[in-house]
């Protein structure tokens, strides 16, 4: 990156210039005690080693705690009602449809990779799934591409081609540990093989949504990670790893999903079809959580109806909190215009839907876990670096992560 | 028990007479993954068959998510605002002095226990640790004791001596699984041995303080578990479990622990002593958890100090919520002269200390896990009856569990 740029300033915030490789992970779904476990497991010896040296704390996400408003509250460094994207899905006013944000249309601000990428650095995203790849490299000058389409990467559009033989793996299985896996395999290969100034490696939650923490399962995930956060630091990279979202169990004891379905609760006290309930953690990849989170946003008929269906919802065993249009848009700074007239949150152990023949969840062969409320809102914000200049009654956002890992960390100069 | 005696009315709710022995299990911290993840891992076959044949449901437990205001609240059928139970400890404003409360002296209403012997009941309660012995036990004709002090147990005290003969097992360790062991090992022995028409076992949380659901050493508690179970069913009772409450990691993701010192900012704020910080949660064993929970109370000394420490907790990164003494008392069903001027309730990673030289965490061994705190108010319910009668818009407590195992279990009569 050109000597001369001190910093950049994007949305507001001011991000100083990389010394070094700066590598910022967003790990899908990474409750904090998933790390936690790992390292009592013995399995994460790097990890174990990151955070002795460098710095470990407890940041909020955006609420709605899911994948697609967090992941672009990471990259352009402010909240969704600054950069409009609040789920993966919403129910468009205007249209009147129902439609997915992955569309860069919805995003109203640059993201700061390309901001950096503008004033001469050299940038790198890489993300698991194809569906975010479009929003995260959303007028980005470098690379960008999906472990997902990896074979299908062109210089034209990704910035890069033969990611496959760069890498030396296949495509991975959309639904596997081997896409995350990917997602770091590359980000190491492109360290070694070419100089870059700042790196964006975002995972998926496959195994997240499967596994709880501490279980083998969970450790293989966060040995494989471990390894190459260890060659990312040999590298000479400074990392930031943090995470989209927490993840909790969504059942009873006996491993049953708890399901509150929205649509029938307010079919049946509103008439057929009066409320539109709209589940924003939808998108094409729903297998392993049958589109069931623990947020949801509902479109109403009238201020009547309106105040009827918030005494309802509110009733609901298993109901965390409701709140209005402009009370949600204030507390979790969302846009109004693109969120429902209620917007409801279920608790650490529930589930919202919308009809029970609406969500498929033959996928489940596992107990439920899944995201989307406030108890899914700490997240680890990690340094192989410690942190100098955070005051320690900050408040302290995932989407804070750039700003720390190139304001904060202390390096060598 | 007698057969003309119908049914059995105390605290102002109605128990059906059993009609074969029914046994009340308070797991202790079972959050409801732990029996998921046991299940899961292919450890507790019964508990499996137990769910399938029988019903689990997920509960309420009372605020503050501590051992013996919940214990208390399941033998009484009540909440705390009845009972007069609120925590561990508390601060009696009349004599000025900080107490225990596991002295019977501040119970308020008599148990369900007591009162089905008084009709003529066989009734048994045996707990891990001695201090909710007396609580349980109070105005008990029947048999109470304690694992801790099993040797101790004497016919005029206990109404049982010998337990050690019986059980076959030593005196275990106060921090042990075997503590808990005991207890199921005792009861199974003692259904073997008597007629009994009802018994309570309750555990201690010393492995769910420690291990993650589905690590191996939690889930070889509940394979423990498992069989002493299947042992109860196969002797013919009916089986109804829950626990006192749940359990979170509350530390970053570097496994240390995230405290919020109470005293120290309230000292800072109001000046050296002016604030009473009370963390319930104290008893005598606080070796696996330091005396570190999620729920805190205040005394303080003029409407504006309480004013002033709201804000300033209020705005503590960590937070779960801030309620007065009266916004308490009605939303957890507290008794308000037993609590102080502010309830503090931190979030699912956090917990509330008084200043730090007065926590001793050399005995955190293993990355803290604690409650007390909204975060872990979701218990299990299960039971290996189907419930019947039971409104799915009935919200459910932990201390509802006598009453649907005796009032709503489906009986072959």
């Amino acid at each position: 990156m050109d000597a001369r740029v001190d910093s950049v300033t994007v949305n507001g915030r001011r991000y100083a210039r990389p010394q070094q490789p700066v590598v910022v992970v967003c790990v899908d779904g990474c409750e904090p005690d998933y790390v936690t476990q790992a390292i009592q497991a013995g399995v994460a010896p790097y990890l174990e080693r990151m955070v002795e040296k460098g710095a470990s704390v407890v940041g909020d996400c955006v609420v709605p705690s899911f994948t697609n408003p967090n992941n672009v509250s990471i990259v352009t460094g402010v909240p969704p009602s600054v950069h409009g994207i609040c789920g993966n899905y919403f129910y468009d006013v205007d249209s009147g449809r129902e439609v997915m944000m992955n569309d860069p249309a919805w995003l109203r601000v640059p993201t700061l990779l390309a901001a950096f990428a503008d004033s001469g650095a050299k940038v790198a995203a890489i993300t698991a799934k194809d569906k975010l790849r479009t929003l995260l490299g959303h007028g980005l000058q470098g690379i960008c591409f999906s472990a997902e389409k990896a074979d299908k990467a062109s210089v034209a559009e990704c910035g890069i081609d033969g990611v496959l033989e760069l890498v030396g793996k296949p495509v991975p299985s959309v639904y596997s540990a081997d896409l995350s896996e990917f997602v770091f395999a590359a980000g190491v290969r492109l360290l070694e093989t070419r100089p870059l100034d700042l790196m964006y490696l975002s995972t998926t939650d496959y195994v997240q949504h499967k596994c709880a923490p501490g279980t083998p399962e969970a450790n293989a995930f966060y040995q494989m990670m471990d390894g190459y956060l260890a060659r990312l630091d040999a590298l000479g990279a400074v990392i930031g790893l943090t995470a989209d979202h927490g993840m909790s169990a969504k059942t009873d004891a006996a491993g049953r999903p708890r399901v509150l379905y929205l649509q029938q609760v307010l079919d049946g006290l509103l008439g057929e079809g009066q409320a539109r309930v709209i589940l924003p953690i939808t998108d094409p990849y729903v297998v392993h959580h049958g589109a069931l989170g623990s947020y949801a946003t509902v479109h109403l008929p009238s201020a009547e109806a309106i105040a009827r269906a918030r005494a309802a919802i509110e009733a609901l065993p298993g109901i965390d909190v409701v709140l209005s249009r402009e009370q949600a848009a204030s507390r979790f700074e969302l846009p109004p215009e693109r969120i429902g007239d209620l917007v409801i949150v279920s608790d650490h152990l529930t589930v919202l839907g919308t009809s029970e023949h609406k969500h498929d969840l033959s996928g489940l062969t596992v107990p439920l876990r899944s995201h989307g409320g406030l108890s899914e809102q700490k997240v680890p914000l990690l340094f192989n670096r410690p942190l100098q200049g955070v005051p320690a009654t900050r408040r302290l956002r995932n989407f804070d992560v750039f700003d720390l890992a190139l304001n904060h960390v202390a390096v060598n100069r």
